[in-house]
């Protein structure tokens, strides 16, 4: 059975391989026409991804899952609209294809263009949003790859019907459908077949929970582009101006506490303990935040749990947060090394010198300073757009948006050059 | 016993990691100053490494070790120098850290900068020439990294004493020594332990023989960054100024044919060969060019070896050819892309609409226009180093210089901004 798979994704993958060659030479008015018309698709087909998805979620009751599983799973007119609108925003994205990043003439005349290119087949592994399959398939072509999509198995029958439509409309436009290939099997033997298939498939970008991404990793042979989890500090520095700290604080962690990018952990220094922590714990309390805090902290504002050493290593993703008083920016910069994700971090200070520190000490995807860690994200960033937020070091790091889902090639001109 | 590999690696790796925290803040002229030192260390103490090296020989000529890889081994005056030397070119070349790759002001005010940084910590895997423990600890210092180094366990003893030296420059320039890390043991355990070693190791590369390369890639959760085989083509269009093509090939092939970026196969468009062939290959031949010809190239010179399916797929890294007479340029792309590794390939060509199509359709890291292949060296392309030729596309692509050895962060200056 799972060499029965392994034929089947090779297959697929080798079928979206020879696509994604066609691909990468279309133009950019072929692929942003192809865009526009997947999402007038995806709105003409309202009615059916919607009886597909109904399906999905009957099937998904009577499996018992969770309310908040069922949620994300369906598709609502809403949420139909938003996925045409993303597919219209992504056509209206500058194509970054055949770019030239850098080039320089050699002393013995060749001429050396480094130029941006499709990187070839990318496979994206996402749990259970159907609207994954229209966002990640987008961007991928846009940027010129093949994509092999391989979605959660409760939402196998919307995934299917929206993946028709993308392929329908690749072909009305006169582009490869297979270009946009999706795994329609729901044995896990699946991935791990898709994840060794080197030399079809380039990269992997695993999107969902850690357990998903650490069983990628480790079975993985193609490369991996990781999105671990987000532990976001903001340090409130001795310095600071503590208005403007309580409403970044507040924000980094009340906006959207479900999101990597919110705050985890709030650190202070010692000197603005006394005057910070009252009122800003208060407001945090007050808006159902439940904090949990240091020795030093639980002294100033005595009635809040006391963290546990896993405090500081937890991402909550809810309304809890970690408070710790540090005798320093040195010694912030030391937590955030030690139990942080080197997802996003800030400070808050107005001491050039404290917040040098900060910037080069911690070593983070994005340091802030003086601004809320939400703004981790590739529309805020002026990406237009992210396939998700990387937390490895290597390709990219923080949002991925269009370029970083390309590769380069040095293209070389000479007129007879021989090497010595 | 694995087990106890296992925590001797983390601890190695341990402390590269809080070495290297120091060294990214390292100046650059620190920095150069160390690895000014380490050349005329390596130099002073040029007697002592090669007593320690003699040792290895000696163990190698016992266990039965082949003339070649015994000459890889071995440490000369002259190959000592060189080493030295290499160090104080890495020295000479500019800092890629703290470059500001780009920047942008948001609408709401957020100034976005996008930093070069290092990427942490470097593991390199590397087999008997010891004289990369020298290069690769440089290049990846000088790029603000800790690296560990594991060589192979017949150069040990040469490795050990050029770390050493390494180590105390270092701490003469009061860098931290433990940025470079050796694995002392020959536990081949000690791999695996390295290429698992998620949060301490960020990268490995892995420099050696397709075998080690495969094993890395296979057992690695790490990111590995891949050195494959390089099966270069030059194609012959029937456009080309033949006599510039004969040189080109002759060049790719002879000059020096041990290495990734020399020609293994010859393709020629139908319209020239009876032209090109006879000459060229009488060349070749002379020049003790083994060669193994399509049917068709045996039509025209008729004492040759057939060529067989394994010969399109063959990395000779020798004085060997394949060659194949095409159809046209949208044949020589198809078989590029069908048997090559997508490292370096050449058209030679007046022609541009088969140029074009030749850029275009070969993914390969370095595509030539009338030049040979060779030249795909980070020298070469003005990188003033190299630390290996990337067949990954992911990260780095093609001749792996400084800036390649580093990543980047996000710093992010607001002043209050919250995310709404």
């Amino acid at each position: 059975m799972s060499e029965e798979v392994k034929t089947v994704i090779r297959s697929l993958a080798q079928r979206v391989k020879a696509a994604a060659a066609e691909l990468a030479k279309a133009s950019s008015a072929r692929k942003d026409a192809a865009l526009r018309t997947m999402a007038d698709r995806i709105e003409a087909n309202a009615a059916q991804l919607k009886a597909e998805n109904a399906r999905d979620i009957a099937d998904g009751e009577a499996a018992g899952l969770s309310a908040a599983l069922i949620d994300r799973l369906r598709l609502t007119d809403t949420r139909i609209a938003a996925m045409a609108d993303g597919l219209r925003q992504v056509a209206a994205l500058p194509d970054p294809v055949g770019a030239v990043i850098s080039g320089t003439v050699r002393p013995n005349g060749l001429r050396i263009t480094k130029v941006r290119v499709p990187i070839g087949v990318i496979a994206i592994i996402y749990e259970s949003r159907p609207n994954v399959t229209a966002d990640a398939a987008a961007l991928c072509m846009k940027a010129g790859n093949g994509v092999v999509l391989r979605g959660g198995k409760e939402a196998l029958r919307s995934n299917v019907a929206i993946w028709r439509v993308l392929q329908d409309a690749l072909a009305a436009t006169g582009l490869p459908a297979d270009a946009i290939g999706l795994v329609e099997t729901t044995d896990r033997a699946a991935v791990d077949a898709l994840i060794t298939a080197d030399g079809l498939v380039d990269v992997v970008i695993p999107r969902g929970g850690e357990a998903l991404i650490r069983r990628v990793a480790q079975g993985a042979t193609v490369p991996v582009i990781k999105h671990y989890k987000g532990v976001c500090h903001v340090y409130v520095d001795a310095s600071a101006d503590l208005a403007m700290a309580e409403e970044i604080a507040f924000n980094a962690k009340c906006q959207r506490p479900g999101t990597c990018n919110a705050m985890e952990t709030l650190l202070v220094h010692g000197a603005a303990a006394e005057r910070f922590l009252p009122p800003m714990l208060g407001r945090l309390a007050t808006a159902g935040v439940e904090l949990r805090g240091c020795e030093r902290t639980r002294q100033i504002v005595p009635d809040i749990k006391a963290a546990t050493e896993e405090d500081w290593f937890a991402e909550y993703l809810d309304l809890i947060l970690a408070v710790r008083v540090v005798a320093s920016t040195e010694a912030a910069i030391e937590h955030i090394r030690r139990y942080g994700s080197n997802h996003s971090d800030a400070i808050v200070a107005t001491d050039i010198r404290e917040i040098e520190k900060f910037t080069q000490g911690v070593d983070s995807a994005a340091v802030y300073v003086n601004a809320s860690t939400r703004f981790t994200d590739g529309y805020e960033f002026g990406m237009g757009a992210e396939i998700g937020i990387s937390t490895d070091k290597i390709h990219a790091r923080g949002p991925m948006g269009l370029e970083e889902l390309t590769t380069y090639k040095f293209v070389v001109y000479g007129s007879g050059q021989l090497r010595q």
